[in-house]
């Protein structure tokens, strides 16, 4: 009678006991489904997800972690990225906003820069007028379409013009190939391909400002390895040149080819060599002049005036750099030959600079192996990096009957770099420049500063 | 004895079986109120709510959830909209960038656009000049405010000068009744009002570009009915134009009226008439000209010169387009009236255009009744859709003393639409023109192609 | 044997009893956690939180309550915000778009404006001519970067010239002080100092549209108190000045300080002084001229002419105006001294205005103390904000023998704010210039609207 009560009591708690086993871990089975959920859809990270799973499934301590887990979270920005649904977008700003599908095929930048400048002159001969100037204020769009399409747009108003600048479509299918098709720069010269928000001196040096062709409306081709790169391309003139004209526009064929041997974090060896062939327009003429190293100022101390029955010129560019830590050198030699018709003398004129640059703050200048060419200065100080630098530049522009006049100049600059946004910069010039456009001898001195911030 | 302890067990039994039945059901009500929140905040999607929901019914049956359903039932209808909070703001790029409030009240978008033409002539007497273009460069922002408000401000920038286009502010809360005033384009010409992003040959027609209005200054309403539209508006004169001038400015009114028998999807008749009259400045000149469709040239080989004693003039258009499939034919006459006063003759000016186009890919051109035009050509295949062009344009600018020329175009045309934003563009035009500017007989044929990014 | 039969029973009872309590603790639990970490993540609210946490510990009621909640949670959006992880980003449009990194660090704006006119003019003597215009249509970029650094880029394109405005870097730092590097307004006149967006009037006085220097190139700095506000700055000359120019831009230094006794909501008294010091360019010329405070014209009735042997100006101003609920005033004089040499007599140009606003729909025009100007009306009433005003101001540009011509001008003006980003204007003119340009009495009216928007 008693074994038969036991019996069914027994019987009963068992029933009880299975109904009970069957409650935890269900509760664990609900919230399972919803954590593998919210981690799918990028609401808790991967870290979350796996501390709460635990949690779900039963284990105590968990709970005691969770307040060491708290910074985890914030360490990993990226992995919350990619739990993001593919198909949604990120926004963000540094300065001008980024937004992105979070595929990655679609990506739409808006920046810009302003850089305003200040200059004093002490000159003997030719009045040059201290100032100040907007030297830089831009607007600039970029973006990516359909994972391999790309576009810049960008426009500059200083002066109360507008100006285009990098303005193009590129197709970046063809991995490592580039395509470009539009307004941006020649591939020609180092201190010209790196961006002047980058260059170790407020302008860049004689011979850069006075052969490098910049930007004209072409069809290019970058490529780069691992310790190289090459570009090419054919182009016409300049958006803006020639618009008036009914002859044929000039047209050019440039290339330029870098080599990295070396290319650590903060130890670069950069060797580079371009070229450029160019037909003038119509009128068969060309121009070689300088300001000197100053823009405030319209003087152009050196200049050949137009030279005539042009038939083409050629472009020969070398180029050297290294980057040893806080420490870097660079240096381009320019020449410039022009062949002439209807017996007329070929002309050929050059320069060249070398500086170096020491961030006595420590930091290193960036090297780009895929563009050939220095990036920016990030600080890593509280009071920003400060960089000193020295560069000596030679320009000879007389040739035959033409005496556009020589230049040397000295340059003692320093930068200031807040932030990665900011820099404020300080350059003090000698020039010598003999003779000038009115034959007279002139050494005038250049103190000039500019603040600079780009978005 | 027994029976006693029996009760007493069975009765703690009970209790606990009471326990026992509460707590799955307690653990599944937890998480009910958080799925809730997390479908309401539009964390997860109603799916999975669903699925989540009955993981966490467990077994048990969903008496008290009942009361809950209901709201979930009512929102069921729209849970995509309902699921974002109005009060927020999605944000996407596809190009460009769409910034939007949920409640749809407020909406931004910022885009542009890069045309990167080449041109080649083959001229007998006129010189026309090789070379390339930055056709058009273009920034525009548009949005809308407060529901009912709307602005474009819109810029171009090719050439490196600032061109102001469609920059007006907009009031839509008269449905179907769109009131626009600032700068856009007269209401004039089926292939005017259609965007340069869309037209299916690199330039507009001869009589188009030489007698269509273009944007001015001015106040427009716009409306459209389910096969027709209708546009009207009150104008002065292009921004940039007039402004040194102290006397009074031109002004004229506009009208265009659209219907479209027949408009599926891949089907379209549209037939249209538009009207312009127009008092010149204190000047009383006006002038006729255009280039031979193309736009590297400055050439305008057929040019009324300045007209004086003009009182006013009078223009009208006739426009008639059909789409069958992917293929579409597409052609307006445009007529300008020249009343002239002080004795002098009035004048006629006239020309016309005819072209069809077929998709060889078998995408058809997009009507749109609202604006009666056309749009976008959408690309279905991976190496996108291509189009072919046959054109005709003629144009006669000569009347009583005024021997502006004659003009007939037949253009060859081939557009590659490689997605939704890129086209390729080339075009093969054979022009005849007689007497040209100098009375000379030439016929120029010009090849040119173009890249085209829009954002 | 009963009794060993009952311990043993109890004991399995007392197991599972432990078992059984653990149960819904541990539920709790479980959810605890990913509670905390949605809310961390932004996902939930803070009420949607707590309510959910109670539910998890065990409680009953608050599924009831649930449905009376989920209002509650639409009208906290800010809490929402709060709750948003401080290195991810907010987005959202007001007409621009504004990107703002939730711990403020960064934030980044566009915007815009756009201002239609139209104008008739009825004149005695000089021919005006009646048109339209676009009077204003700018682009904006503001930022912030690593909380301390701003910039401001703004560009105008009207009459199809680009035209840069606010363009300059800021360092905020030093609060309470703000320092500012490139173009913007010297710190002179409130009328200047107030947007054109806010302005009473279309135009400014003719006084301030003469004297003030307006924007240029420059180091400023600005601070402001509990009740005042002090700016001062060192500039060059206006972006697009003298850029052609070999010689010596001329500089100026200008001061501006304000007090505000009384600045409540509805209620303020500002009082204010301002000074400029500057000295031209070395052509050593000044001119002051106004348009008839009508801009669609290019007439302007009194004009100095160029004024040589100038060794440099100072202009003085004083202001004052008060606001009480719906009803306001404003006045400023301005003096400005011309000091010459080479014996040139020296010479003194004045102008005053005063206006009275009513804001019929009982608005005020809210003040700022921070700038010591006038910000927007935003309109409290669906139909908007209706403001009427009228104004006298006064200008003269006589002295010695510099025969530059007075005039006296009266204006009525009706503005509608349509909402905060639209208003409409309509300004009726009678001025009263003796002697003009030509020396001939003019006594035009002038009658002129504006359509605004600005996003």
């Amino acid at each position: 009678m008693t074994t038969y009560l036991t019996r069914r009591l027994t019987g009963s708690l068992l029933l009880f006991a299975i109904g009970l086993a069957a409650t935890p871990a269900h509760a664990g089975s609900e919230l399972m489904g919803l954590l593998k959920v919210l981690r799918e859809n990028g609401t808790i990270t991967q870290e979350q997800y796996e501390r709460l799973r635990l949690e779900a499934m039963g284990a105590q301590e968990p709970r005691v972690e969770e307040a060491q887990e708290q910074p985890v979270k914030y360490e990993a920005p990226k992995q919350e990225v990619e739990k993001k649904r593919p198909d949604e977008y990120t926004v963000e700003t540094d300065g001008g906003i980024r937004v992105k599908r979070n595929d990655g095929a679609f990506e739409f930048e808006l920046g810009g820069m302003v850089m305003a400048d200040a200059a004093f002159y002490d000159s003997d001969a030719t009045p040059m007028g201290d100032g100040t100037e907007l030297r830089r204020a831009r607007l600039a769009m970029k973006g990516r379409l359909f994972t391999d399409w790309g576009f810049s747009a960008e426009y500059d108003f200083a002066g109360n013009e507008a100006n285009v600048k990098d303005t193009y479509l590129e197709y970046i299918g063809f991995d490592p190939f580039g395509i470009q098709l539009g307004h941006f720069k020649e591939p020609f010269s180092l201190e010209d391909q790196t961006s002047s928000r980058y260059i170790t001196f407020m302008e860049r040096a004689l011979p850069v400002d006075a052969f490098a062709p910049g930007r004209k409306l072409g069809l290019g081709v970058f490529t780069s390895g691992g310790m190289w790169s090459a570009a090419g391309g054919v182009f016409g003139e300049s958006v803006g040149d020639d618009t008036k004209d009914e002859g044929n526009e000039g047209w050019g064929a440039a290339a330029r080819a870098t080599l990295a041997p070396l290319h650590k974090k903060r130890k670069a060896v950069h060797l580079g060599g371009s070229f450029e062939f160019r037909q003038p327009d119509d009128e068969n003429e060309v121009q070689f002049k300088t300001r000197p190293e100053s823009h405030v100022t319209n003087v152009e101390l050196v200049d050949t005036g137009r030279i005539s029955d042009v038939d083409h010129t050629l472009k020969y560019g070398l180029e050297a750099a290294s980057v040893l830590g806080p420490f870097s050198l660079q240096g381009e030699y320019i020449r410039t030959d022009v062949e002439r018709d209807r017996g007329e003398r070929d002309l050929s004129f050059d320069g060249w600079y070398a500086y170096g640059s020491w961030v006595m703050t420590g930091e290193s200048r960036p090297y780009s192996v895929r563009d050939g060419d220095f990036k920016r200065i990030k600080p890593k100080r509280k009071l920003g990096a400060w960089e000193l630098g020295l560069r000596y530049s030679s320009i000879d522009l007389e040739d035959e009957d033409v005496t556009g006049g020589k230049q040397d100049n000295v340059t003692l600059g320093l930068n200031w770099y807040v932030n990665p946004n900011v820099r404020f910069m300080a350059n003090y010039i000698w020039a010598d420049a003999d003779p000038n456009e009115d034959g007279d001898k002139d050494e005038p001195q250049v103190f000039q500063v500019r603040g600079q911030l780009d978005f």
